[in-house]
Parts: C-alpha cells; structure tokens; sequence
C-alpha cells in the first residue's frame, strides 16, 4: 500500500519507545508505594524471562537498538519483579 | 559468532512467546480479584499505545507474525487498562 519507508520507521520507533518507557511509572509506582497486591507475580516472571530472551536474540542478531530497549526493559521489569517478590 | 540460525530463531520465537503470555495471569487477575492499587495507569495508558504501534508497524510490513502477537498483547493489555480505569 502507499507508506512511505520513513511513515512506517517512524511508527517502528514511536512503539520501541512507549512501550519500553510504560515500565517506568510502573517501577517507580512499585519502589515508592509497595502496594504490590495487584500486580501478578506471573506475568512479571514471565515477562522478565522472555525480554531475557529477546536480549539474546538481539545480541546473537547483532541488533543494537533491540539489545538497548530490552535491557532498558529488563531492568525496569526486575525492579518490578523483585519489589512483587519482597513486598507480595 | 557460532549460533545456527535455528538457535536464534527458536530465541526469537521464545521471546515472542513469553513476553506475549505473560500478560494472561495479569489480565486473569485484573477479571478476578479487581484489585487494582499496585498497577500503573500510566504504564498501561502508555503500553496499550505502543503495543496499538506495533500492531499498525507489524500490518504495514506485513509481518503476520507481528500481527498476531501484537494483536494477543493489545486486547490482554486493554483488558488490564480498562480495570484499571474502572477499579483503581
């Protein structure tokens, strides 16, 4: 169809950003307030697995903006992880 | 380095995987226990439209596999974001 090359990159970027960035009000919530009773233990055991695995394939693919944005990721979602962990 | 290409790509599809489940027992909580406190507006405002970024990325591409995953994650996430909304 008729996207221009730089429409869909632009779009590409905008999603790499929000959803990386929406982690951070979480951990920040989850440090400040250590009201973790919604929050599910799963997901976030999960969710930090499989962005261990998107790190990986990143590096294995040589991908630098993939190893940036999941280890931004990872971090921020093992904050949340630990903090569920300690804090139930 | 020495990975085969199918050492990556069953990475790649582990990553997809997880990160895409993991949003089940979140959205399976939110229904159930609508407890809400711990989980970020602000992180599910802002996911929901990233995650709404890579579905339009993924169908400008055409990369069905972008669009399936995106499209699992966009109504798991919605589902957390409207309780939310609606149970604080």
């Amino acid at each position: 169809m008729g996207w221009s090359s730089q429409t869909i990159e632009m779009i590409g970027y905008a999603a790499a950003f929000l959803t990386t960035v929406s982690f951070v009000p979480q951990a920040i919530k989850a440090l400040r307030e250590r009201k973790m009773a919604g929050v599910s233990l799963h997901m976030y055991a999960l969710f930090t697995a499989g962005v261990a695995c998107w790190l990986a394939y990143g590096f294995m693919i040589g991908s630098v903006p993939m190893l940036l944005a999941n280890l931004v990721t990872f971090v921020l979602a093992s904050i949340v992880l630990v903090m569920k962990i300690r804090h139930g």
